[in-house]
């Protein structure tokens, strides 16, 4: 953890007092979000909004290669198109904002600000696809989207996020099954790969899956505090929705058959992970790959001859080869430390009169808080391979966290223990029944994360009622 | 223009005809919105977004690179906080959506949702300045925004679209006088370069100028019926918000001053002016720079051996020189020319048995329709090449269209006479009175278009009262 700062520390609460506090303390004093003027609704700041820009194009460029196409539907959903299809207005019913005026006038019908557009889509696929000729159909859209949440969190919970929602139409069952599995393999991938952050891969139960799936898909990461974050869900919706939107097609053999729908988001959502993964208490710990800035000059007495004048040849120099930026403000070096490694900043690089007689530069890790003297002609290299290893020990280090808060349970006593003293993900196996997963929710406050891809029998019986176990699960409170 | 092919010309109503019918015929045929389903939305389908994202991406790298930083604000203004600024409330109030309940529950206060964000700008704005330090501040968002317009065309005047709206603040009347002239040029080269489509710059009047500004700047276009389209404006703001919203910084002597700001703003309805500028009876003609794909090859005779290969082979050896996409599905090649026809594609490349023999292909120009059987070995060479001289052409033929239907009129009879004859842009003096404005828009529908920066004196007297002239004004009948 890097040299704590007593300027910043005073105004971040320490995460092992209280982490929901050093979280809010954080997202504020990183200047990533402000409150907007109603309640549970967020301003995201440049410096938010940059990390969000290079998540969302990593993330747009895998939709592309994957064959998507983007386009943009409408915000206003009719009342009684959103009612089509009953489970799904059953779970957003309660949560939804509705526009009853136009204008001056009232409305003949309400409006549901959208909170997820499968209604939407639904209706356009069932004008447009005719025949087996027209699938898949592989669309995408980037857009807000709005819940009424009770308790809200910067970008955790908030009214409105940002997000893209996928959504897609197969000839078959399989075809559909193999999607939803492609776009969570991609949500995972953009969590391990760039974000640092490792994911568990499974399915979600019954209980757990999204209003109107088949069954959905899902990518759980564990926090610093040991909560788990759902990171990304990618739904195979089966026929339900085309049925209820008459969206069909003609197959080879000329019959009539509903389509096979899928459809995966991912949200704003991943930035309080992000948050709650890297941070410590001095701030942020952003990875290089989806850094803003990714290495940030500070002059030492810049008012010293030449000081200024190489800081900038600096910036200059390395700008090709990562995403460098100087601090030359009048504010001491010092406080420019404790902004940048409060905002994450990989990698800071000193620069003062000493150095420049040394023909060197000082790098200092954000992660580890590690000084190197590096010779300036090696900096081209050196910058490239620190931002690589920082990016890896980061996401070494959220693995070994992982792994040390993930217990396994055999009896609900072992359970409770386990949530109590070394909070994280509880392994025990299920018998499947959701009887026994509401028992533990209600008994623990846990719930079911996912019944992960990859299987181990721990035990042969249900942690919670005994009888014979039908699988693994992973459980844990949750964001 | 190119051939006419009969398919699609008895889909498409002639231009000639009824151009509002011809415009609603495009959008729909080149697939690039399908009507949404509250009335007055539009679903942007790919065809149309991939249009949208490279005017995006273009217009973005611009905005960075004169110093903005992006952001996002949140969709929903409490009823309260519009009406902190007059004039801006009464401009907006006709034409807002009203969320009114939040789930089950009836909200305290009336959210409206953000026809533009000029307040929310302005209340963080005036949280987060305090001293001349923290000035400029240059922010920028891209959102979708609401407007209740009572009549809708896609793209045109829609009841959501997308955009950018730019907001900055400043130390001085001069530095925001300075970044609202700028913005309007940055978009002035957005349309010229980029969109092909030549723009007047100048000033709104007093009766045409954005609720809340000082004076908003414009750029102008002229579609082909004759009618103006405003195609993007920037506005000084003065301190009406600063004032308003309390957002004041001590300057440099100390004293406590209120800031200058600007904002700016491009939106999705210049595809609408790239579709009436650029389209003919055959469909879209799509500027190369924005064109999702600029070259698209339709093998001939594709059963035959080795043609498929060959065609494979081009896409892949051309796509590094231009944006290529290859139509290898079993429709007809007429069908397909007369698709890619509609859609606009700059460049169709045909290739069959015969040129494979000769060693050539066909290029095919959508504008002119001019065919260019050109040697393999010459595509990667002649292609750029040819991309550039469409999109030059493109630009000559609409700057030519604009000039032959820019009239003078120094009365009202003239006025009248050539916008009958000859619609179009009308050069006229006025005195500068809003009661000539009003009255010329009574007798004639036409409405002052802007103050052209470059001011010619076209005669002495107003064209309306015939007092003294103040200055020269073009007029038009506008979308």
């Amino acid at each position: 953890m890097a040299k704590k700062n007593k300027q910043f520390v005073e105004k971040v609460t320490a995460m092992e007092d209280d982490f929901a506090q050093w979280y809010t303390d954080v997202v504020k004093q990183a200047d990533l979000v402000d409150y907007g003027p109603v309640r549970g609704s967020m301003i995201i700041r440049p410096e938010g909004y940059a990390i969000w820009e290079n998540i969302r194009d990593i993330l747009d460029a895998k939709i592309k290669e994957t064959g998507h196409e983007n386009m943009y539907f409408p915000l206003f959903i009719p009342e009684s198109m959103l009612q089509k299809e009953k489970d799904h207005i059953e779970g957003f019913a309660p949560e939804v904002a509705w526009v009853t005026h136009g204008g001056d006038e009232a409305l003949q019908e309400r409006l549901v600000v959208r909170p997820t557009s499968e209604v939407l889509f639904a209706e356009h696929y069932a004008k447009i696809i005719h025949s087996y000729r027209d699938l898949p159909k592989l669309y995408n859209q980037w857009s807000n989207v709005v819940r009424w949440e009770k308790t809200t969190r910067p970008f955790l919970r908030s009214l409105e996020f940002l997000w893209q929602e996928g959504h897609t139409c197969h000839a078959t069952e399989e075809d559909a099954a193999k999607e939803t599995r492609q776009m969570l393999d991609v949500y995972a991938s953009v969590f391990e790969d760039y974000m640092a952050i490792p994911v568990l891969k499974g399915k979600k139960t019954e209980k757990e899956k999204f209003a109107g799936a088949s069954y959905t898909l899902t990518i759980e990461s564990l926090m610093h505090d040991g909560k788990a974050l759902q990171a990304g869900t990618s739904h195979h919706l089966g026929t339900g929705f085309a049925e209820a939107f008459d969206i069909r097609f003609s197959n080879e053999a000329g019959e009539l058959q509903p389509v096979h729908q899928t459809s995966w988001g991912f949200t704003t959502r991943s930035i309080g992970a992000m948050i709650m993964v890297h941070g410590d208490n001095c701030g942020l710990v952003v990875p290089p790959k989806i850094a803003a800035k990714q290495v940030m000059i500070v002059p030492v007495a810049q008012h010293k001859e030449g000081v200024l004048d190489k800081a900038y040849q600096l910036k200059e120099q390395l700008g090709s080869i990562a995403r460098v930026d100087i601090d030359a403000s009048d504010k001491m070096p010092g406080w420019k430390f404790n902004e940048y490694e409060m905002k994450g900043v990989p990698i800071r690089l000193e620069i003062g009169p000493k150095d420049i007689e040394k023909g060197q530069a000082v790098l200092v890790r954000r992660d580890t808080g590690e000084k190197l003297f590096t010779p300036i002609d090696e900096l081209e290299t050196a910058i490239p391979e620190l931002l690589e290893d920082i990016q890896r020990s980061l996401f070494e280090k959220a693995m070994k966290h992982r792994e040390e808060k993930t217990s396994v349970a055999t009896t609900m006593e072992e359970f409770k223990n386990s949530l109590e003293q070394n909070p994280g993900f509880i392994k025990a196996m299920w018998c499947g029944d959701q009887q026994c997963e509401d028992q533990i929710k209600e008994e623990t406050t846990a719930t079911s994360r996912c019944i992960p891809f990859e299987q181990e029998k721990v035990a042969d019986t249900c942690v919670c009622c005994q009888k014979q176990a039908k699988e693994l699960v992973y459980w844990a409170k949750a964001y």
